[in-house]
């Protein structure tokens, strides 16, 4: 293995001859052998989109050359089209601020620029610091960044994921909607909903979903960019936060400001927060469908049956033939490590000191991680196992048949505490519910009938 | 201790005769021994609108007489005024549909009302479940209720404390405008800031916090009623939930609609873990301004020592005169429970099944106590301590001066690693920055004097 | 209302007249109206076994007068017999260090000591701080009294409910251990198991549980007692804590040593942190077993109805005749509340900084209320229903008989490949087992009877 | 690329040529493209060892040729020697039973197995489920392989980096025992400490945390394996357990038994909680010395600055000569991690159903990274922080010096009282403790400069 040379404040330090990386990625990849969590390249690609805007807005601002501005968005294009992740080695868990990410994109890019700059035979030299960080710190960068990278992966990944499974669920409802079967509450049978309606439940919890994850990532919009090291702005020009947020939002199509408190940019990541507990109202929901898909194709035998899902591999290395949920058995796992996320996310949130937040990877990290298994795990809960949903009409008809609970539609007629005798006597002898009825001599067999049919209890009536 | 018989669909059952819930409160009573905590007499309260508004609508609608109706609006109307608090004797470890607390108010009511209407000589009499219940179920009046306790506690506490505190710093904003001190990252010396500056982070929280709890709040206006047992709104009459949520809105004069799905309102819980999200955010952000807080009036001779905060108490037991920021330790150990309670109702969110969740209780238990933590910890830490911030100049000013960080500034003149350069050697030397910077010779005195001054380095400049 | 002036450091305050406190309580009851958690009163009480024990110990070493000690023993057996409760008003939300709580117990034991003395014609006067608290502070009291009040939640409370709920199931697996059911994994009809194996399974957790708690609360027998302030035991005697140690050992009939490291016993919970895992550890465990209790009564007719659990109450408001697994849901929302309990507590335990940690009040009253909890929920689940499981014969046979993963029997014989081949056309056609066996042509009737027997397939075999 | 053909029981799927996996692993492969985790390695390890141990003694007791034991364990021995990575391409989203992985091992072992019985020119065949999988299930080896791996991981990892922290600041606090400095208590001066007992405190966590890992990972110790499919151990010898189990300990140099209950082995694991409480424990300690060591490093001019710490890289991207307690900053990230990782695998825990708990994959993942981000951090802050951690005692001195809670010594002396008033005196009037006692006239300047010694303050006194 060859080496170069390379310098910090520090002093001198070998670097891979063959890695674009310099002085401060080297000491970061020394100092900090731990784990095996890599700082996600999300947030790689979300710096290179920030150091060509501020490239381009310094040269607007007369405060970087075009020539040098040419070379690091030529750099950042690179990263961009993720040509260069082998130059990214550093992990999460470094310094707080993440500066020696920062620093490992500043060193890349100027090594790349200066690689370009060189070919075309300028003689200008881009530093890490001086040109590719102008203007900048660690301290507003990093977070930048990490707001970049969120938005895009709940933009990108996530919503699309949440309508793709809630797609298939409005069709459900719509496909299964005169399918009577019972309901069930506190496990135990209860009055009459359509196969469709209980869908129609699992299609509003991602309704809702959406709706607070929409609402919520706009707070991910305010960018700390243009407050520096201590959200003073100190060494930035007045306009630098705006326009590098105006220049991003141009470079990605989506809507970013810059934020109307730097100090607050800096240290807390409240929005943060906020998001996560969207998400994590998205997971709850999705353990509850999840459970309730599995819950309903228990058996074959054995279990509720009211559904058939896909079987789409082997269920049991030692009994033959067995077929398992395993899709939701994934998303439930999914959703049980978005809850440790969450804990996670504001735990760090909560321990900024002063100027700055150093939780920083440790909350992206984990809250990007929640954002791609979330949207990953509702894509494949879909197209695996919610589109071949299938009702067994024997099943439900038998369970609908057989419910005591359908005595609920007596209340109005013989009042709720003669009802109550009726559905109990039945329960008692092991006899059907008309018969129950009939013995109790409050109605007649043409009451019955009229009064107890289930298709006029799946919904109010005036 | 003298008791009455009164009976259920389970049978006869004593009740101590001076009280006047029925039998199916008593069993939960007797079956229930669990725990101190009550069920909050907030959602009792919230309960007693909702049972009013029903009685007015089923009267509207034709289905209660207005003997009835008007017995039953004199019942609610004093459990509102908090006059029969002790008749509402039941914990949240109870069944997890609060089936048991909305027949606790059921029949409280109609013991209240049937005693008014014995007063009047009327010979009506009210049921729990035929009259106070009518096209109601616990399933859809519990969440009812809790969304309404959840909205007056969220409108009538919580907003009013964090304006409150909101405003305390926004007072001080101004008032230190003016006061440049340094600076810290990673608990390190920085580049100054103004404490105005400084604290202007602490309001911004509090702004977003606000922003993102109003925001998210909103979620908590759709209202369950009108599904009834599975969400159907079997025994319901069509326009019930709309109608009931309309006169909840106009007796609590908070905004409420009736839920789009009712299938959703009765299993998920996503709107409360959103919100508590929310919540969440901001307890982060006051564990950050209540540490600052502590940190900054740390000492007093061995600490940072920067602001006081007013005395309050003999801080120890065995040492005289010390002063402990108490105020501060109180906030964080509200913080310390609010994330709990996320915990915990996130949980309780996430285990629904078929038509219902049965963890309400304990998901309206955490999430109502984090907003009374959270409102009296914020009045009281604005009232004892934040309002009494004052700066300690002369410690300000020394730590200001003796920074090395203001080399920062220098950057732009003589790049970074000359600045770093000045900077170290200072440190290693002990020696003041200017004395360093002139042993450099990078620079003049001149220079150094016009280009490091402090009040040119808390904002962006052109 | 009348009043009487009290004084301390700080200056003179009105009490009320009825009231046993003092200036520095009365400070704390106005500086903090926050919540409505009082401290609770099991760590009063074991407050007042330490003071007790102190002021035995401080006369034993020639610190304290007899008379005095006298007075302060007869004082702290009033608090321990529960005859002063209305004497401590203070909140949790106070300061993190439990002072003003210490402080509370030093003055109402000082008020009471001194009515004593009076009413015994002494002209000594017992003094909070100098008497009452000598040779102690807040910082070792106060956890010292934490780890006495959780030590006996523990042995007395938590212990025999754990055992109580054992001993229901142990008798259960005796008397089911010959109902052969069909065994379920991933809710998926599985190979059988007896009723007696499967509650073998809950006994076993909380036999673990048991062994778990047990071996962890000997981490709470270390009394910080003895390193006062700040964990040198300055103002104390050598052997005070060894000796305070050994005396409330005595009086509690508990064992109790003096912590080896006074400074982490002031600053660090993690003993806490550890027991609440072993508690939390319970926890998951009751959630599996009251979620299995409920699934196996779910029904009457649409669930899998294979036991019967009691009735005890009517379970819907709306719904006649419905009876709802009430305990299992009252147990599971402890768990949710346990779990919350558990973040908060951690939380807290990792925020201590250099001496002294102050989030001791908060992680006292949720680690307190997660024994409370456990053990009540535990006692009542197991007399309400527990103790009156019945299997359902019926339900439980035709789900045995019809089960495909009989098949599992035959791997052995024929292989894994031929055995799925068979269950699987036998779901396919819908037909039994045996058909579907003895259409593969790879066995004879005879070796179907001989090799199928689920006798045989609930144990293992030579 | 090229493929071949495998097949199972769901029917035929092509498996890329070059990879030693069949159908199984492939279907998950395909059915589960869900985030980026790898189902970790160690556990793969793991369940070679488990094979290794099953083929041996299914050989022993005259279920396999030795022949097919020979392969399968020469297979085995290859995955334990890190050579077949690559064959393992399953995520932690899948399955929660670990079935699919439990096939990937079977049919590389098998793979690899039939390879090397071709190259013997033998022509007996092994096959994953009928001899790989011998005597066992998906359900009782995933677990088995778990607590293998996480046995393996505390005991050759974490454990080791505990020693190593544990003694570099066992080291100090000899080397530090006479350096006298201020005590801190609610970041308030207060009475002296040496440095030296202060670093005890860390030391004596860092023991207390390795007592209560040691004494809770016994719990790991109890294996799965036996039980086959649900608990019975249908298929598989009475012995089978204990001989796997001691197998695996003679291949390991670990203790392990076979559990005494497997319904409870498959569906709980209270164990897993309970270990993650210990390391939950450790987390929250780490988070404390942390914490203390950044704090007492802060300044260098406008912090506390007690001690100095390594300076290992440029600590800004922008303000030059800045140096940060990076490694503090990494260790307090990595506690949020194992703080959140508690919450999913708690979580997951109390998710059993029946016979089985479908978590397990989450359950190991979180556990086990939480094990390896501790050790890695500890040895990574100890090597590159907490080795070099040095008293700066200029600053130790000036605040020891300036302190008015010396005055706690006078308390014997003069009273509580009295001594609080001397403070609150100096305090109010910026004078020395010295100079105002003798103000107050209640002691002698002889008397003071023999009551008030920090050396005597250190400690406690008969």
């Amino acid at each position: 293995m060859s080496f170069r040379i390379e310098h910090d404040t520090i002093g001198e330090i070998e670097v891979p001859a063959d890695k674009f990386w310099a002085a401060q990625t080297e000491r970061s990849r020394q100092n900090f052998p731990v784990g095996k969590e890599k700082m996600p390249i999300e947030v790689i690609v979300a710096f290179a989109h920030l150091k060509k805007a501020t490239a381009i807005v310094n040269n607007d601002l007369g405060k970087l050359s075009s020539v040098k501005k040419d070379a690091i968005v030529f750099a950042c294009e690179k990263i961009i089209a993720r040509e260069l992740d082998e130059h990214f080695p550093l992990v999460v868990w470094q310094t707080g601020s993440g500066t020696q990410s920062n620093m490992n994109v500043n060193e890349v890019v100027s090594f790349v620029a200066n690689q370009y700059l060189k070919d075309q035979g300028s003689d200008e030299v881009v530093h890490p610091n001086d040109d590719v960080n102008k203007s900048q710190s660690s301290n507003d960068t990093y977070p930048t960044a990490m707001y970049v990278a969120l938005n895009q992966a709940v933009n990108h990944q996530l919503i699309p994921a949440l309508e793709n499974l809630h797609g298939t669920f409005s069709k459900q409802v719509e496909e299964y909607k005169d399918i009577i079967k019972i309901g069930r509450t506190h496990l135990q049978d209860a009055t009459p909903v359509t196969l469709g309606q209980e869908i129609s439940g699992w299609a509003y919890m991602l309704e809702k979903s959406k709706e607070m994850i929409e609402q919520s990532k706009k707070q991910l919009e305010n960018l700390a960019i243009g407050g520096t090291a201590v959200g003073t702005g100190l060494n930035a020009h007045p306009e630098f936060g705006d326009r590098v947020a105006a220049q991003i939002s141009k470079q990605t199509g989506l809507n970013f400001v810059s934020s109307p408190n730097k100090f607050h940019a800096l240290s807390s990541y409240d929005e943060v927060v906020y998001v996560h507990g969207a998400l994590k109202a998205l997971a709850a929901d999705l353990m509850k469908i999840a459970n309730d898909v599995r819950w309903l194709a228990s058996g074959p035998r054995a279990g509720l049956a009211e559904i058939e899902i896909p079987s789409n591999e082997p269920g049991s290395s030692i009994m033959p033939g067995k077929v398992n949920p395993t899709q939701s058995e994934m998303l439930t796992m999914v959703v049980a490590q978005v809850f440790g996320n969450d804990t996670a996310v504001s735990f760090g949130a909560s321990q900024g000191n002063f100027e700055l937040n150093v939780f920083k990877p440790v909350i992206l990290f984990n809250t990007l991680q929640s954002i791609y298994l979330l949207s990953d795990g509702m894509n494949t809960f879909n197209d695996k196992c919610a589109v071949g949903i299938k009702p067994i009409h024997e099943n439900i008809d038998r369970f609908l048949n057989n419910s005591l609970m359908l005595v609920t539609a007596l209340n109005p007629h013989i009042g709720y505490e003669n009802a109550a005798k009726i559905a109990k006597n039945a329960h008692a002898k092991g006899i059907t519910l008309k018969e129950s009825a009939l013995d109790s001599g409050l109605l007649t067999e043409a009451q019955y009938d009229e009064w107890i049919r289930p298709e006029d209890m799946i919904h109010s009536k005036e």
